[in-house]
């Protein structure tokens, strides 16, 4: 039996396993894609204090060496499951199950899908979620970025050194993204932002993407479509603890304890105000505290 | 006026700065010693993702420098008053007097002396705070660490690559430092832990620390003390704004708001369970992210 199983290995699952590591506790995490995170999945990453602005999956690649250099063990598997006994947990797993004294979750979020109606045709066929991934596709073709937040202009400023053209569709008149990031895409010279516009449907030939139709009916000429829309909590798997809020994020403490004794959570996956790199170490660091102190009673 | 004053640039004031430029403000940083605070004063730092173990001035310089990309400003004076008026606070300086809409106070906290009734008189000439400026003045001597926390462990540790022989002197029966340092400790082999052991007196002869004198009265021969038994607040300046504790940290909310409207704090100066680095960048990027939503109202 384990001490802690961390779920996730974005910055939350990896700072809450070195912590518990740490503090003497036996931890395994557990992941069901790549170390990192959202983190891996991002361009460039600037706000996270001690790294100027460096890769996001070389910054993912930092925090997987750390746990190693910590020796925190890891398998990839997906949670399927978590069933809550008197005085354990039993993680299920894809391939396994595992038990443990106390579980802190932190499986993140993933992205939401846009309003275009047959946005998932197109997945891997002109729809992506991951400019950094698919941005030399795109070379000298002209792109659309559905968001306006700060992933929806990072990204479109990074497809900006690929592509010839770069539309940033922002739903409403009054765009999130931080102001240095909104003058980085004006100095671009390649960015237009469109405000007030909302994309409905892609046009396609031979199964090619060629455009998209606005809400206006106007049609925009796009090679391809990078949507940045918002996200969701992955947490489906969780339903039924009870543990979640109206919008399916988990509910914790300020010590990042849920309502179940011996199960946390930090990171992207619980209901807060401020979803950073930075926020969720510092949850991730708090959850393992807290369960190192609870252990003592379980 | 600028925007928004950071005072103190240790991980939390150095992430609010960065944060608060990045989000468009105008942003100035203020500090009276070194950035970095108590960073810079630590031996390694090995529990901040993404950084395997790395020594602590060299973590700070990364800190600092990454300020100095986003181009934050800053100045090296001392904070003597805060004048909180209608529309601006006045931060006053040994040097100067600034104007501001928002304050982060990110002044931290600094140890606290020891039992010892003669600590005072040999501070730097026998007594010394900061293992990794001193040891090298005790190779092949004998030391005693006073306290029982991470910091007393970790110190202790670096001590004993120096001196031939290291005592750390725990006060009570329960030591607070992570298994980890703990079980480190004892593979030194030339670190002894004392608990229920508490020095009240210095010995000396012609100004030289010869020995300490135990609770107990039976005494230690030593050259050298390090104090790490815990810490006090800045906060001497702030008394009179009344938003104290009555341990004197300050006390915000979760969105790290003061009671004060537009000034706001983070780190080791707030009232709080976790005084770690990362728990410190993740208030520090609240404080800024609060002031920069609040700051459209004030």
């Amino acid at each position: 039996m384990y001490d802690v199983i961390v779920i996730g290995m974005g910055p939350a699952g990896m700072s809450a396993a070195i912590y518990a590591k740490r503090s003497g506790l036996n931890v395994l995490m557990l992941e069901k894609e790549t170390p990192g995170g959202m983190v891996a999945k991002t361009n460039v990453v600037s706000n996270y204090l001690g790294y100027e602005s460096l890769g996001g999956p070389e910054l993912a690649t930092k925090m997987f060496f750390h746990t190693q250099e910590q020796e925190v063990p890891y398998r990839m598997e997906e949670v399927e499951d978590i069933i809550v006994e008197d005085n354990k947990k039993i993680v299920v797993t894809t391939e396994e199950a595992y038990e443990a004294k106390a579980i802190i979750i932190c499986g993140g979020r993933h992205p939401k899908k846009s309003n275009l109606e047959n946005e998932s045709d197109f997945i891997g066929k002109g729809v992506s979620y991951c400019a950094i991934c698919d941005a030399p596709l795109y070379k000298d073709k002209i792109v659309a970025v559905l968001g306006g937040g700060n992933s929806a202009f990072e990204e479109g400023i990074y497809l900006a050194g690929f592509a010839k053209k770069v539309y940033i569709l922002n739903r409403s008149d009054s765009i999130r993204a931080d102001i240095v990031l909104q003058e980085k895409a004006k100095e671009k010279g390649n960015i237009e932002v469109l405000i007030n516009t909302n994309a409905k449907k892609i046009i396609s030939e031979k199964d090619v993407v060629k455009s998209i139709i606005l809400e206006d009916d106007n049609k925009l000429d796009v090679d391809g479509v990078f949507v940045y829309v918002g996200y969701e909590p992955t947490t489906g798997y969780l339903s039924k603890l009870g543990i979640l809020t109206e919008d399916n994020y988990i509910e914790v403490d300020s010590e990042m304890r849920t309502k179940i004794k011996g199960i946390y959570a930090a990171g992207d996956i619980i209901k807060k105000n401020l979803y950073q790199i930075v926020t969720a170490t510092s949850e991730g660091a708090i959850a393992a505290t807290t369960a190192k102190r609870d252990l003592k009673e379980l």
